[in-house]
């Protein structure tokens, strides 16, 4: 490994609510705690979502806004990485914060089952969200959830829909996408070595799946997410 | 290979129209027509779809029987599977046809991005889906456009919602799913060895990968669909 590991945290994901667990951080000063806490033990990216009053996933740009500013005021030279896919179906109100210029932002260029629903990403959208990226100079982290979503990137990247070296995350372990595997990631790897030879990747495992993935990906020089 | 080559038909699907070539047999007397053609010539599958007055795709079961029914005299013996795939977003009423019991019938259980829109195919469908075809003895052949959908079809297995052996078809080639990759087949093959050892598979390529898919898949042992 030339480069060092870069460690990102995610503090509040779009699922998990306050009556899942009372300490999930849900307001912007709790999510500014949290992840001032993350970044003071190592953590170099936060990769956030926001909440409404009622604690449901939302775009809202006001609310980007705010956290962003948290961060850079307690964790500063953090990386901020917006989610844009906490909300399957919203359209473009998913890319609604991308002006606010995070340093990166998620983007899904595929769709696949999740739990319950259809994670939903129609190719224009994927388009849309990757050409306002490149309008305000966001670094996507490619989120795959599943094989072709690895060769859908590199193809973007190909034809100037997405700009080099690509960041890749390998998620793995949502129930009804892919599973969290020690041979598939070698799979995803080895793919993504063949189609985008310069690009980078990290590997997230959902839930008990976290510390495993997290192992495999360190073993092979990949980053991590916790 | 120790069995015969399973060669299938897939006579109209369910995007191109008359507009697109007037050869496409939209009428459920042309598809008997033109099925039969290919059954002397050596098909034994015929997979299909059926259409509307209008010529748009449809579920509608009364259409399904009539094709059945047609097939049954004119093409003795060959196997009839109907697509329970080409309406994406219609729920249900996409296996309104299971009850006529024809041999097989197409599952998807997964979902995927098509050129231009989300081939949904939500977890309480597919599972609804499954267990009809379980209750009308009808074999599923599953339609695979990305590599979890492999792995999610041999835990459907494992669990008691498919049958074994699977029969499991790798779709390659439809833009913005997987692409048409001879590495990627051989990816697809040791998937499918690794988590459910007895299933039998094929492979189709969409368009003009047609024949190349079919000789990969002709030279691993696999089953074709023109
Ligand atoms: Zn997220
Ligand atoms: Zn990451
Ligand atoms: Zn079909
Ligand atoms: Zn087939």
């Amino acid at each position: 490994m030339t480069n060092p590991c870069i460690i990102a945290v995610a503090i509040t994901g779009s699922v998990p609510t306050k009556a899942d667990n009372p300490a999930v951080p849900v307001t912007v000063a709790e999510q500014v705690e949290s992840t001032q806490a993350a970044f003071e033990a190592g953590a170099s990216i936060a990769h956030c979502h926001v909440r409404d009053d009622a604690g449901a996933p939302t775009s809202d740009p006001d609310r980007f806004a705010r956290l962003k500013e948290g961060l850079e005021k307690h964790c500063p030279g953090m990386i901020i990485q917006f989610s844009t896919g906490g909300r399957s179906g919203a359209g473009r109100a998913r890319g609604g914060m991308l002006p606010l210029r995070p340093d990166m932002a998620s983007l899904s260029v595929g769709s696949n089952n999740f739990p319950t629903r259809v994670y939903e990403n129609p190719p224009d959208l994927v388009d849309w969200l990757a050409a306002e990226m490149i309008a305000h100079e966001v670094m996507p982290e490619i989120e795959a959830f599943d094989l072709s979503h690895v060769i859908q990137a590199a193809r973007m990247a190909e034809d100037g829909r997405l700009k080099r070296p690509l960041y890749v995350q390998f998620v793995m372990g949502v129930k009804n996408a892919m599973i969290a595997d020690e041979r598939i990631l070698d799979i995803y790897i080895e793919t993504l070595n063949r189609f985008a030879p310069d690009a980078l990747w990290c590997a997230a495992g959902i839930g008990p799946n976290q510390i495993r993935v997290n192992e495999w990906a360190i073993a092979r020089g990949g980053h991590t997410r916790t």
